[in-house]
């Protein structure tokens, strides 16, 4: 199959490396030019669980695809969220009707931007259990197992999401079909839309701020945003389990002493947040279902506010 | 005049110092052991106004003033809004039927726990714009120029206000009456309420988060919830003239490169903070008057996980 992998990051180059070994023609469209270079030199490098491996694996800059010829029947979008919109359009040209577009971004409701680029029975949704780790300029670290769920969006294409998880079992992915995958990833991007933004904002780890007298009453304020403008789009969540999920991240033994991906994003490197398309997308869906989402609005803004302090970029 | 200073912190320090000077019968009543040790060996040494001042100001622990002799006029309250119960509990052997009460602690709501331990013709409210710095055990700094609006909480007792301004005018302290002063406490605390707590959890001064796109935006929404309460309780304020005071913060020139009293307290010393008495009794209040107040809650849990965080005491 000829896949592009949209955004080469950690997670992009696991999923790239692991088609790409599969036997799939695979190519990265990324926006590094450290990375791209390194690639272009080295190939990628991956501790692969530990052993290393190199990939010779063709990779483009966005601004330089427009003269390549690939007629993609997968692209896998792995960018970040506000790059989203840059990215479909400079892969526009790739996309024919039979191209299915498969989203694996954090957050919610990216399928409003890419409906706009890709016909809505080629969108595919899907949440990822994968990890991956960057290390520098065209190295990454792949450790453990994973998952991914994925449905399509239009009623009537099962069957574009079976082959691709056909393609994606392949590789190894482990790919199954889910019958509610926005219950998937609201979930998500409640643990996403409390850990991110309070252990970014308290300067903390998981396991310190859940252990905070107030960590519960400000998570069960934020998840019960989240979960009304669910409820408002039909997307239907068990609010218990969401939070025992959040709850399972303060744990030391497990990934508690880890910062989430935000603080690392924001307070380590000085970048951009993807905080628009976690609490801000309930702030803006609440605002079009008549919902108030006050905790999440007061915390787009300040991790806003810390950007802007920070002078990310 | 005999007067108990109840709090003897930088503020307190100053009202002693000007009105022992001006002759008033002067006792210091605090609870840090090594500032007490310090004024009680070399007296309260203050740089005032750029001339070095010794004062033998007696000072007393709050926890053996039990068995003090000494009947006093007037009360003035300077402490921590968190230990005023204690040491209005510590002082009430002193209270007789004419002693005045003054509050002039920053925060809203004092008045409710005064009450429980003074008459409510006694009870004088105050706000003052005068400044000061605790330099260690025993030293403050005492620069420039201020005044105190304060006014009686009784109805009937415009007499009460206008002696006390009349001691504290004669030793400089450049007071007069107000006609509302919970308008101007209110006021005081829309700038509290707003740069104490956001400048806290944002690790920045004044003019570095006035300068953000966020600010104005964050600022209004919790200006209008105080706006909200404050009118609840009958209590008149022109919001541009609050948000005009609030923005004068920002001005480089002046105070902008300030941290507020909450960040020293906080983030630099590791203090408890007053946030129950700033947004906090906002929230309180808000829940008496069916008021939502989402921001002011949101801030108040998030300074109170900031202070586990940091092992605040």
């Amino acid at each position: 199959m000829k896949i592009i992998i949209a955004g080469a990051g950690a997670m992009g180059s696991r999923f790239g490396l692991m088609l790409h070994q599969a036997g799939n023609d695979v190519i990265f469209v990324d926006g590094w030019p450290e990375h791209i270079e390194a690639i272009r030199k080295n190939g990628l490098v991956a501790d692969f669980n530990g052993e290393v491996v190199t990939a010779k694996i063709p990779i483009y800059p966005q601004t330089e695809v427009a003269s390549i010829d690939f007629t993609a029947d997968l692209v896998i979008l792995f960018t970040k969220a506000m790059q989203l919109a840059g990215m479909l359009e400079a892969l526009e040209h790739f996309l024919n009707k039979n191209t299915k577009v498969l989203c694996l971004l954090n957050g919610i409701g990216h399928e409003d931007i890419i409906k706009k680029y890709v016909p809505y029975e080629n969108i595919l949704l899907g949440n990822t259990m994968w990890t991956a780790g960057l290390e520098g300029p065209g190295k990454v670290k792949l450790f453990g197992n994973g998952s991914i769920d994925l449905q399509n969006l239009g009623a009537q294409s099962e069957q574009a999401a079976e082959a691709v998880i056909k393609v994606l079992n392949n590789a190894g992915l482990n790919a199954r079909y889910s019958e509610n995958i926005l219950s998937s990833i609201y979930k998500k991007a409640c643990v996403n839309g409390t850990m991110n933004g309070l252990c970014t904002l308290l300067d903390c780890n998981m396991a310190d701020f859940g252990e905070t007298e107030q960590a519960d009453q400000i998570v069960q304020q934020i998840v019960n945003e989240f979960l009304a403008v669910a409820e408002a789009e039909q997307v239907t969540l068990d609010k218990q389990a969401v939070l025992q999920q959040i709850r399972s991240c303060y744990n030391r033994e497990t990934i508690g002493l880890h910062h989430p991906s935000m603080y690392q994003d924001l307070i380590t490197n000085h970048r951009l947040t993807e905080i628009d398309y976690i609490n801000g997308a309930i702030v803006r869906k609440g605002k079009v279902y008549g919902i108030a989402t006050p905790y999440c609005q007061f915390l787009t803004e300040l991790i806003h506010c810390k950007e802007n302090l920070l002078h990310a970029k």
